[in-house]
């Protein structure tokens, strides 16, 4: 799915735009790049800001036109920060956009194309396009480099993507701790509420504060050991306190 | 709200990164930049790389320690792609973070801090955060450069600011012409039902193939303009048909 999306990047004037912008795409699983008579490629600033997209780079396709670039695409998407008047369907927003880009690429290519740097796509190219999209930005600043809008997009196809139930993406997380039972909390709640009395700090069996409490404690979810911890120090608390009852 | 909302870039080495995140910030209208203790800056290579973010350089608060530049904030979100076993509650997506950020960032300030480029952030400045994002990436090669990394969460934090109601965000649209009046629009497909039977093309009258093809026309929602054009499309055959008839 993700390799047929194909990324179009028109007569880019800095060869580290078109680095920077393979980097951009890696990172979000995208391998098709397509250049598009770019000014200066290869080039060393291109292959030092691809950092470790080098493969992006050298799998790349030059070509003349964008009608070369994308005649085999079911839709073709132009993305500029200046829109024309041309009545081409447009989406607001970036991820509407990305999930129906999704949904065509199940089954054939779709290409996102960038125009460039300082005066976007001509008319010509935007009549190769079947539909615009803009980054919703400052009005007042509103102009982004070219591989910062790779980035968005290229990151806004991939949230799409992680959000097709059948695609199974691993969110990449911290070792959790795994949870304690309800039987260990219970344990925790009960060691806590009998040392609120024993303390002192209850004087009479006092629902509402003991439940204020407890639903701290259930709320910031201790793990396992953390709870083990807490129950230790409550124990090292006990042990100072008048009449020790181990219950 | 936007306001509220502070980059602080720890231990920043490459004075072009804080550049390019200063131009990042500003495209989805943040302002507030807070630097600790970064290898170099004020740096030409920034000025260079922020282009018209120049005023949020200028405007960068330096600090020497992040608890320094997030002692008032009510959260404080750190964002790595190499997350630590320390349990901080975690959002598996962005867009999730930038929804509470926002909500947050109504009443005081809130920050997003970003770590070093190669080791990100200590266990130490871990400790100063509330909470750990990661931006879900391709777990063969998901090393984003930070200020892309930058770009996407104030891109979210932007996101979740537009979605709220009360915001007004004003889309920049192309120049949509206006739509045409239902009475433009059925004279249009009276004038084209008249010409399908005229020219020969549907010999009795035939429904379905009327409708199929004025639903074409309806589905395009053509403007006032192009419905115009087309009327004098039609127009332009009619004039060659025997027994022109105007109705």
């Amino acid at each position: 799915m993700l390799s047929n999306i194909r990324i179009v990047l028109v007569q880019t004037f800095h060869p580290g735009n078109i680095g920077a912008a393979a980097r951009a795409m890696k990172t979000m699983g995208l391998t098709e790049l397509v250049l598009v008579n770019p000014r200066a490629f290869p080039d060393e600033e291109a292959t030092r800001l691809a950092a470790g997209a080098v493969d992006v780079l050298e799998n790349a396709r030059c070509v003349n036109s964008l009608e070369e670039a994308v005649s085999d695409c079911v839709q073709v998407v132009g993305a500029s920060a200046r829109l024309r008047s041309l009545p081409l369907p447009h989406f607001d927003e970036p991820d509407d956009m990305a999930q129906q880009v999704i949904q065509n690429a199940v089954q054939a290519p779709v290409a996102l194309v960038f125009g460039r740097e300082r005066s976007g796509l001509t008319n010509d190219e935007i009549r190769c396009c079947t539909h615009q999209v803009s980054i919703p930005a400052n009005p007042e600043y509103g102009i982004l480099n070219l591989s910062q809008a790779v980035q968005i997009l290229a990151y806004e196809v991939h949230r799409a993507w992680r959000k097709r139930d059948d695609n199974h993406f691993m969110y990449q997380r911290p070792l959790e701790a795994t949870p304690p039972s309800r039987d260990q909390f219970v344990h925790f709640q009960d060691h806590l509420g009998r040392l609120m009395q024993q303390s002192g700090f209850i004087t009479q069996p006092h629902a509402r504060t003991e439940e204020q409490l407890q639903a701290l404690f259930s709320r910031a979810q201790p793990s396992r050991k953390e709870l083990s911890l807490l129950r230790g120090l409550l124990s090292a608390f006990e042990s100072h306190l008048p009449d020790s009852r181990k219950g």
